[in-house]
């Protein structure tokens, strides 16, 4: 695909209003190469007309975009016009909007869970909602950016990771893709600020109810996820902390015999090239180096076959916005990082 | 008064499953000469029929108490059977529900804002509800332990302070009372944790919405009750800030002319004997010092006729519940510390 | 053992003015059984000739005792005049203080790590200094109190668990003396708050610095500690993170075929009468919920075979000194959480 | 002075390692027209010879820089090479280092305070040194970028405001110089992160030790730079809170009578084309809403001729490092945002 001239591929954002929404809406008006079509949320939602910058006053200087009611009149003006439309709604509502924008000939960019787990079966375990489009479900590409890049640039239907999904995987990947994992199963424990609960009133989130504590044990939606996409069984252990945004993902894994450090840092070789991921051996990521930047810290460490690694990531970025950003780039034959640094 | 034999004296909690509600549970749980006659909550609550443990697990060791629906039955056995009301409701609710446990010649105290006003006019503007019982606030005491204590230990109905105007009358009232303070205005720069907002869910107290941020500028309802209190012009700003428990108010006020630090020595003398007022001239308190411990902690500094007077205390203790023990501690005749330290 | 008048016996604390020895001395201070002798630092310490309660203003109302510095004269008055020493000192330091004590016919109490291992050989790896005190050693009673009560009442030298330890083992034991466990290595996840490393300048500690990260990976000096005490091999990774108190462990065992749900049940069942263990099943302890508290809280879940119990307790208090309460009224024949709640 | 192309411009940075120094890096970095000489520390500095990345793992990505000795052959490389030094290091050290870049023909932008009070007679009294360049004290122009742009933009010297200062003047000179404030002093109330403190070991600011707490009473260094900057009484009260970034000012102030809210309005006009200056007159300013940018937010409530503006800036940002650029920004001609946005 050609390099597109700034600002000629139009992106129109749904579900605008919410954490992801809105740090989304900020990359996208920021980016040399995407001209923002509009910032969308329900036609019901008591959100509709306001500024984005009136929710979110720390963009006051750069999001002075109104939210607006996504009626008929303008869905019919997005299909017409818009290139691009990015779903940052509930999963049910991403799995109702995504069909009539596609069959319209646009690009979806799904940041919810709508279409991440393999088969429609998946959805009514782990996601509460019968599952009616088993034909896009099945031409949606994973966007895990640096895994699918070229699956990402053909899609049409791109379903982005969700945030412990990415944590996870990007630090598991290159292991099960090089060989090195046993066949037992890979322990994740997970710990996540509370903006991965979205921007609602809840008493579990009110601030005077945080500190650390486990939840969705054995249960949580993101454990087929992970399984699908990596081929291997996970038991993932999400935690709630008390910090605003950030996720550390600790895993526990076993490698198979006679694994050397060498193929350890081979296997992370396939890294090495990219500008989003900050790998180093024995790093030690910290939720505060990650918090409001694009990347995903990676280190690991090693005893006999036990192995750990360490992956931190801004949830609402690499766990969300920034890769979707990520996949955009992609379809647009942009650098990755484009817009992002 | 006689001292009460231990656990003869019998207290009711309404609107227990709020913050202020649970610890007061607590302590009148634990308090050797109380005994807990019921936690009650409104008759629709879904929180009825649970355990208070079950909302607040740090107490799960000593709340296994059932929160009941305050039906009509229940009124009417409390009204028999308790001595004390305590009412941690929403204020019009206590307003609603005070005279009938006062005619019933129970002794109510009340930790809403319900009858701390001076008189039924203020209620409107302040807390936007008529307040129709002008007769049971003229009888209302205001319950700052150390500054009333006759007067609670005799009243009917204690209206207990609250949170912000404790820690701002607790540092002003001995320079009041000692005539040291110029005519000019106090003012009162405070933060508060987010307990202050109450037990609900809210936009405005998720975890991810906190930082430090000022609010109600000019409005807030406990500017009224300072004022009346202290008998001086005051402007009062309250702050959110993102910790869960705790009050710090910085007072800034002008002392008259010649005013020696012996003055000032002099005037906070009348906490010497205070079990609950640790009293420090050159102190600095800090939030950490006071959370989850009955006391108000006090430090002035001063430049000439400048005065800075820093005054902490837990907002649901000093600033609530613990408040409201002492209270009730006068009234039987015990010291005023009783059950809480 | 004959129940011991109040106030008959007396205990000095030796290193008192870290962030354990200061809870120590308040619940010393506090016990109604106990007497405090005295407070002491290193003589050559800063600290030394202040008020405890000059360093934790949050004591200011029960800590106004002196910091004595550890001359000859002052260890020959505790020798003659004290009960027992609590050593709330440097690993190394207690290992050199200890044997005087217990020499001179007192009750040593160690809340170091001094004498937790079970021979001197493990001490130059993980504790970086030769153990001389092979003998002590071997005396040495490991002071987890729930589980060896009788050993603890009868030690002259009780070695008082570790905080990750005590919130690993409080969660395992249960398991491994039922023989729910298969071999297989136990992972223990654990999040510990910032008082954890102690009171003293560090960058590492430094406000800014902190936020959520892994640390000693490997070669913690708890890992050694656990795996004797529970006899089945662990990997133990614990995080540092930015609130001031607590730990949350994280714990992921397998269990043996045919492990049913009554037989964990029956093996939680060692707590049912323990007052200071709140066991609950399906619980998900969380931070805010033990801080401050001399609780362990414990809850588990299953799937199959794998089984995540999690583990919350005040690394301050059960992770050091309310277990030194508990192993002294072991000692003294009082009920275990006496002055503790 | 006309447009520099892109990277002509060289800048050195005395005192990389600390957390101005490390943004301020960051920002130089990353600017179209700047090209960064080098990161110097002190000569013998523990970090000489690391990499900035390694301290700071969040600028891993950007910050791969070598934090060099400042050697003497170093000071010459600079001063034949180098166009214009940041100092970033304390202050009795910038008064030392600045006069000889000075006298060598470089520009010199100071971040201490070693250059911002009016005289030399200031410093012993609030930085406990003699200051003995009293010819180069009258140099220095006071680098607050929005209100001496010219002056800034032909000095040699530029002393770049204080933290404190910065919020409170940014807040309060347009309303002295709309000669809208009474004489009465004006009350800053201000609350700031614990970056502040610097990047060093202290047990003030260890994680543990921080909740909230005034400190500096009546003799905080920033009161005479706020008075002789604004040419009006002030009284400032700093507090430390236990995040890591941001400062609110709440700032209390009296109006001249007959003044207008459109009075206020005029005089705020002087931000309107200012794009680092978000004002808004009903506004209330979070710490959350500016971390990490370089913007100051302000917010005004008025009643009667009692007045409060609200500000917030990141305290590392527009309190030190996006201020530098701005100025230097200003000194090349170039729009004042150049790099920060």
């Amino acid at each position: 695909m050609q390099y597109q001239p700034a600002s000629s591929h139009s992106a129109a954002i749904i579900g605008a209003s919410g954490y992801v929404g809105a740090e989304l809406s900020r990359l996208v008006q920021q980016h040399p190469a995407l001209s923002l079509f509009g910032c969308y949320v329900s036609e019901h939602s008591s959100d509709a007309g306001t500024l984005l910058s009136d929710l979110y006053p720390q963009y006051a200087h750069c999001l002075k975009i109104p939210l607006q009611g996504l009626t008929d009149n303008e869905k019919s003006s997005i299909k017409h016009q818009a290139d691009t439309v990015f779903l940052c709604t509930e999963h049910n509502i991403s799995v109702a909007l995504a069909p009539e924008f596609l069959e319209a000939g646009l690009k979806v960019i799904d940041l919810s869970g709508g279409f991440r787990l393999d088969a429609v079966e998946d959805y009514p375990p782990f996601y509460g909602f019968e599952h009616k489009q088993a034909h896009w479900l099945r031409q949606a590409v994973y966007g895990l950016a640096e895994w699918y890049p070229h699956e990402i640039a053909e899609a049409q239907l791109v379903a982005v990771p969700g945030c412990y999904p990415t944590a996870s995987l990007m630090a598991l990947l290159p292991l099960k893709k090089a060989g090195l994992l046993k066949s037992s199963k890979v322990i994740i424990n997970a710990v996540s600020g509370v903006t991965g609960a979205g921007r609602k009133a809840s008493l579990a989130t009110q601030g005077a109810e945080l500190s650390l504590q486990a939840y969705g044990l054995f249960e949580h939606r993101h454990t087929p996820e992970i399984t699908q996409q990596l081929q291997h069984e996970v038991l993932f252990t999400p935690h709630l902390a008390q910090f605003p945004r950030g996720i550390l993902a600790t895993l526990y894994a076993e490698l198979n015999d006679d694994t050397s450090d060498t193929d350890l840092t081979s296997a992370y070789q396939c890294y090495a090239e990219q500008p989003l991921v900050r790998f180093k051996k024995l790093a030690r990521p910290a939720i505060k180096d990650v918090v409001q930047q694009p990347f995903v810290d990676i280190g690991w460490h090693r005893q006999g076959n036990q192995l750990i690694v360490l992956s931190a990531i801004d949830n609402l970025l690499k766990g969300a916005a920034s890769q979707a950003i990520q996949c955009i780039n992609l379809q647009l034959g942009l650098p990755v990082e484009e817009g992002l640094l």
